[in-house]
């Protein structure tokens, strides 16, 4: 049988019973319903939910034909903030050579840009892209945020300058609204090949929709075993009961909020699930996040992280609980060197796999952070692989709706994203922002 | 007049008041007599108080030396993990091009190892550094910590597979104890170029020793610069006062703690300074997370997390807030181009630097976030240059001793650090952990 992730939440005694988990199980029948049926607070955002299950075979061919169209290309740069940055980002370094960038490629390296507005981030990649064949997958619901819009506008003109104009559309991907907005009007008019961003699908929701399997297809991965592994996922969570781990997640970390933790630190014990941490961080922190209340979500990258923030974990306020992801296979072998005059004493692990000790490591600490009275939920993944990556990442949307019916908030809304935005357009003196400008100015004086 | 790092504490009104953060002089006053009287708690680690201004020629010129010896390496492995990791890295990224891996390097590149123990990331380094010329800095005061001393063994024996054990003795830089130890004892009986980590200074203090300054230099900047910044620092906030802008910080942030906010975000608004929030992390969450207390450090990078963390940031539990670096000047020059079609919109800030943007984000931002009632300190750092980045180090440091002595812990200290190590040692069957061995599995049964 294939090996699949699972979930173990024994080790959360020290602050809640199993009995206090179990309480919950209405709450979460509840918002399963409420999901399934549709019926729930912002229940117009549900696209993700039967996403892996009805994605069609020739979405995935005109994805996969649009990823070989940029194989030629040296570099595609995937232009998206947000929920159209972090699940490609996060899925890419987690399948990636830790030091790939080193290494030859064969295939396009993919990068990105309009996820932030540093000048010298953009300076320093446009330096990098003069006189190279790159790609462009420009990722926007809108074509007007202004982190991407501006990223794009300067790599446009960059290849266009490049290649010409006519070239250039053939290099440039937009993954849009199906018929509104900024960047559709601009595909239409340019030629640009095209993918529809769903209404019904939030950013953070999209890494299976073009949004992030355009990107990751074009880094080389294969994105039909993700989409398998999220289908079992799908299933696996589709009914309320002991065996939806989704539910059993959900309930957990809804007892530990309700019992005091008010912080959830996401843990990985191997580098590369670093911004697996990153797109977590969105989908929990924008999903709950408001209303005053909400689980404040952070992320470590162990064992790095226990010679940083592994002290305040052990001794601190102990107002935590942990979220451990532990892969179980590694991709490689690399065994420890015996040492005939053995100065540091490491004779002892010589003959064992690196991944022997690591996860010696990682029981050491849950043990150690449980005895100091940090709750500790484990996921184990068997593989960093596609369709593994494909499971955890539905798992944890699954999860991410549930729970946030059990908090009782809307968790497929973010009106907070907003307020820093319309100051900034306030401060830029944006046309239709007239009253807000003169107010802000007001307020600087 | 040379600019200088500023401290604005005005944006934390909605939480406390300018007179709750003066009643804190006395203890800050306090603070600072312990400090200079080395008569606090942990007065055995004050090494790093005086560190700058003591910093003689002779060592500096021969770090130089050290770092010019590797040149002719096409990669330098800095081997280590926590302070031996995070200051170098934070540093060296801070100061390099967002892009360098993919450009022509003038100098060795420097990556690191030992700060984990991912099987696949130490298989993918040796992959990487098969058949180069490589050499390696390799930090550890006893020589045994775990994660160091297997990456050591491992790169050690392949590179003394390619060039030879005498060759492979010059191209080997050990950073340990001056006199007991493995790696000490190693170094003598092989011939290494050895540096020394002072008994009085801390890891997560160590950045402007040889610990932090050899892989600075090795990657090619300037650490004179670097430490004459942070002696132009320790000038500064030598005395106290309301000048002391280390004191304003730590009296800034108990006021702010004491009034229930438990979570300090460090923000940039510059990709580069990622691993300086690590650094930071490491110095206030190892240095107060303590005694079942501490302020629970986090970062974000903005303006990519407020497309993440930013709804939590605005809308979630009022228990949070933000300490806010701002860059002033860009080292490079980006103008967002005009477009005749203008079917983006922004026009309306065409002809801007992309940092003017940036800028209107940070400021937009930190009103948002003021009004949400998210309590706003500003460090205001002239340019990412190793001069500022040495204020900023010295500044944080100054402000972390502060800071726990205002607390009532000992900012030195990190005892809860070990918990995991021993389970991880008794799981392993280190010789002399026989009991806790026998202890940890009947347990585990």
């Amino acid at each position: 049988m294939m090996k699949t992730l699972k979930i173990e939440n024994c080790n959360v005694e020290c602050a809640v019973s199993q009995a206090d988990i179990a309480a919950l199980k209405g709450k979460a029948a509840e918002a399963m319903e409420k999901l399934h049926k549709g019926n729930g607070a912002g229940n117009d955002f549900l696209g993700w939910l039967n996403l892996p299950g009805t994605t069609d075979e020739a979405l995935i061919a005109d994805i996969e034909a649009a990823a070989r169209a940029l194989q030629g290309c040296e570099y595609v740069v995937a232009i998206g903030i947000g929920g159209s940055y972090l699940g490609a980002k996060a899925v890419i370094e987690a399948l990636s050579d830790s030091f790939a960038c080193f290494k030859p490629a064969n295939g396009p390296r993919v990068l990105f840009a309009g996820q932030n507005i540093g000048e010298d981030y953009l300076y320093e990649l446009m330096e990098l892209l003069k006189g190279k064949k790159f790609g462009i997958i420009v990722i926007s619901k809108s074509g007007t945020t202004t982190e991407p819009a501006i990223a794009f506008r300067m790599l446009k003109e960059l290849l266009e300058a490049q290649v010409g104009k006519a070239e250039a559309s053939k290099l440039i991907v937009a993954i849009t609204d199906a018929k509104k907005g900024a960047l559709r009007k601009l595909a239409t008019e340019e030629g640009y090949k095209t993918f529809v961003i769903a209404d019904n699908v939030g950013g953070r929701f999209s890494v299976l929709t073009p949004v992030g399997l355009l990107p990751i297809a074009a880094a080389g991965f294969d994105i039909r075993a993700l989409l398998a592994g999220a289908k079992a996922m799908e299933e696996k969570t589709a009914t309320s009961g002991d065996d939806n781990i989704s539910e059993v997640y959900a309930m957990t970390r809804n007892a530990l909020y309700n019992a005091g933790k008010k912080i959830e630190i996401l843990v990985n014990y191997n580098p590369k699930l670093h911004y697996f941490g990153e797109w977590w961080k969105q989908l929990y922190g924008e999903s709950e996040g408001k209303d005053g209340k909400g689980i404040f979500p952070a992320a470590v990258d162990n064992s790095t992280d226990l010679h940083s923030m592994g002290q305040w974990i052990q001794d601190g306020e102990r107002t935590i609980f942990e979220t451990v992801i532990s892969v179980e296979e590694q991709k490689y072998t690399a065994v420890i060197p015996t040492d005939e005059a053995n100065l540091d004493g490491l004779n002892y692990i010589a003959g064992k796999r690196v991944d022997e000790v690591n996860k010696m490591a990682e029981l050491g600490t849950q043990i150690a952070h449980v005895d100091g009275n940090v709750p500790n939920i484990k996921v184990t993944l068997p593989a960093l692989t596609e369709y593994h990556l494909g499971e955890l990442i539905y798992f944890f949307e699954k999860a991410c709706g549930i729970s946030g019916y059990i908090l009782d908030v809307n968790p497929f809304n973010q009106p907070g994203v907003e307020a820093y935005k319309k100051n900034m357009f306030a401060l830029l003196n944006k046309p239709g922002y007239e009253a807000e400008s003169a107010a802000i100015q007001a307020r600087l004086k």
